[in-house]
């Protein structure tokens, strides 16, 4: 029986998904926990790994159990076990051939910026704070930049396994609500760093220390790395999108109540 | 030189707004960072004690400085020098008379539940989670029984310094915003946990585990103590008043931001 779990984490506290040599991933916390559940030890195949400190509120996992179990027992019984920084907000039963990582259609990360000359303790562990004022005018015409199928090797760090830094952005937005400044990215996948160096770029855009044509030079091939790397504590993986043919059931509506509340 | 603060933090790491033995209090944090930017020991005093693990919004001190310094450059140094999770979020000049315990008319807490069968980790240090479904109605209706000025013995902890247990409650209102419940409680003084009794009682009115005249009746000095004592990391020291007569300067504006954000 697969199931696809939809799973929210605090990052600060893990070494990122995966564990890493000197510290806990997500992924081993959960699996320990489920592990207890199915009383053997067991495997999740999340849909993308996060960095550490980084934070999800829709990452995705598949899980093959080998017992009969009712999506809404396992979700209470896992939550049960889990720490109170990782939760499982969704369980549904999915197809065998379903896949969290390779049926991914594309995935959206939000970067979280505190706007305002003094941090705020309530947010300080999602939200990098910025002190500078933003222009969310000069920060929007230079997101549109990033739209569509570009070579996003400045936005990375060199990375052996990875064979081509080539990405489509389906989307991009700047929002703002109060002192809270929101950046949203919609991609078929994503390099690593890559949105923490747009939202570092970005945030340069907005201070007025680059111009707003910065973006799109920064996507010319030849152009050195992106230099500004926006924080890992504010950027939190919101959620996996399948397509209609693959998707396993109703969690859209779960995610745009989370969503809403967050 | 005397200045008042207004002081925001996380209370998930602190003693409390006091040191203990063996812990560290949110004092004794904002006294290190003043004595260093004021080359000499400090001292600040509180308007009031939080118990360990509750967080304040608008907590203030004031302070007797030794140099003249612009208050924004004191507010924009101190922050420098203090841990994410505690921020000077305002400071103003008073009359060297006033004492920010002693001149205080009011205090408000609020109490912060999460009412949904899955607690959510973005709100996790912050919020109580309570997975039955909480009846508005029946919280607001038993919550009325407890203005005006009455004995709170049933809802503290014997503390032999304390001389009455005698308090009056201005204002008590629950309100809620999707899965969010908040419980806010002005008055002119507290007892130890009393807020945090209160709102165990309207959790287990709101639940139907209680009638709703059971509020009524805790009032009675003849009733045994109230044995719902809710968790310390869902309560927020919200704001201290000052009667106009006393009031240092303009911070209710800065608190209704800050109360608009959280």
């Amino acid at each position: 029986m697969r199931v696809l779990f939809t799973i929210q984490y605090l990052g600060t506290r893990y070494a990122g998904w995966q564990t890493q040599s000197n510290a806990t991933g997500v992924q081993q916390v959960i699996e320990i926990a489920l592990s207890t559940l199915c009383k053997q030890p067991m495997r999740i195949e999340g849909a993308g790994r996060t960095d550490s400190g980084v934070h999800a509120r829709g990452q995705r996992a598949h899980a093959d159990l080998p017992i009969q179990i009712r999506p809404r027992g396992l979700l209470l019984g896992l939550n049960d076990l889990l720490p109170a920084d990782i939760r499982i907000v969704d369980v549904v039963p999915v197809a065998d051939p379903f896949h969290a990582r390779f049926d991914a259609s594309s995935k959206t990360y939000v970067y979280q910026i505190w706007n305002d000359s003094v941090a705020e303790v309530f947010h300080a562990l999602t939200y990098a704070h910025v002190a500078s004022r933003l222009e969310m005018g000069r920060m929007r015409d230079a997101a549109k930049a990033l739209v569509g199928r570009h070579d996003f090797k400045s936005f990375t760090v060199a990375e052996p396994e990875v064979s081509s830094t080539t990405r489509t952005i389906k989307s991009v937005s700047v929002e703002s609500e109060g002192r809270k400044v929101w950046i949203r990215v919609t991609a078929d996948g994503f390099l690593r760093h890559m949105v923490r160096r747009i939202a570092g770029s970005l945030i340069e855009i907005g201070r007025g220390k680059l111009p707003t044509d910065a973006m799109r030079d920064a996507l010319e091939p030849t152009f050195a790395p992106a230099r500004w790397t926006a924080p890992a504590h504010g950027l939190v993986l919101e959620n996996v999108e399948y397509d209609a043919s693959h998707r396993p059931g109703p969690p859209e509506s779960a995610d745009d109540k989370m969503t809403a509340e967050a």
